[in-house]
């Protein structure tokens, strides 16, 4: 089952043509990574950050762009668990408009774990990987 | 009595200090009069523009900077109205840590009604002032 | 032959890991797809869109990050172009450190050709067509 | 003498109005002041950060807003030193259009000399001072 946020096209989340500026999309993304943490872990990935000394930088990240949103859309965002490797996880993001269920917009993004001190790759966290593997997606 | 949003600082909100980067403040406060049209006047800021044709373009905006936001922070924003003119309106927006009553950013802009054809200057629209009128501050 | 730009990394292009947010990295590449119109089409993407009534949208977007940037850092940006279709064209960018040969992300880029009036798929115009034809990548 | 910087409005500098977004004329005002290091120093100002240990947090910025800015327009900064203090330096920071005299945004931008470690206020260190005095306006 999905993580889902919702939130407001701001005036300047749009460019030129009007239209949400591409980039931000995987930005909207990060932003629901991180309240993923604070509904799913007890604690916000801030915090998570802090006190277990890793964190999840993106290695890869792609997004078809389907249909554009506006200034004043009211976005709804389902975050799902597409895989979780040992030191990765894969996760899909797809957009809608409100209510709606055409995907406007799908992200898939891959982030590995990292651990602080010494820098360098580490294994999912297994509370980690416990909140990942509660929001699988039913379908690839 | 003012009007409040909440929200959570984000991973990108700030610079290489690790500390929120100053424009953002003001970014947050036009987020918050956005926020105040749908709270205030039953339709939203995007709503307002397109029916109204009437819109608020910044012509002035100054910050004090006291104390920084980092990621993971709560700020809570209080927007008050310290003076609403025949075709313009100034508005102070102070930042707080979550329910902290120290102020850690302090902003104050002035918006000018201006309508779309022709485009050019117009008087706040009277639903406009009303709604800025109920939120006006008890001290300058 | 691939098109070049410079640019510095900012205080404000990097997170709280003080390293470049990663949908930064797109948002770059925008703009070198803005700057190559200047460079190649002897006029900006801006009057490119306003007297031929044609835009690029994105359509798809990935990425792959392999080595970070830092605020200071010197990026060197290389677009080539991987194909042009009939109504879409694919472009590759890899960012470099300063003069150095290792690839540090690594971009693909789909555009579809819009028209404005009506709003509504149309061809690569011929100069453009040429334009990114000039700039073919020897290797996918 | 001002110090002089040049660059093009981009495709997500602008907003819902198609205007530049207010808060981003405080952000080219720091690349502003980041390029200056480099030109005026002789180090960036991420290697002066790195190198002395002293940075220049904003405290204070204000802002008029008199004419747009639009896509594709080229704008011309030029920051000039209003007045350096022992802890602290104002900067007046005026966007032209092109080659033109109008100012179509006026910034002014106290900023305070922070030292890192132990971290605090601390004096403007002399090679910075000399600098900005090398930039002092004519008039106020």
């Amino acid at each position: 089952m999905a993580f889902t946020v919702r939130f407001p096209i701001r005036f300047d989340h749009v460019d030129h043509a009007r239209l949400v500026y591409f980039p931000r999309f995987f930005g909207f993304c990060h932003d629901a990574f991180d309240d993923f943490f604070g509904a799913e872990l007890g604690l916000s990935y801030a915090q998570f950050i802090e006190s277990r000394q890793v964190g999840f930088p993106v290695v890869h990240a792609e997004s078809d762009f389907k249909q554009p949103f506006r200034f004043g859309d009211l976005s709804r965002l389902e975050m799902e668990t597409l895989k979780v490797g040992t030191g990765s996880a894969t996760h899909r993001y797809r957009f809608y408009l409100g209510d709606q269920s055409l995907v406007r917009a799908e992200v898939r993004i891959i982030t590995a774990a990292v651990q602080m001190e010494p820098f360098g790759p580490t294994v999912v966290p297994d509370e980690v990987r416990a909140a990942f593997d509660r929001h699988l997606a039913q379908t690839a």
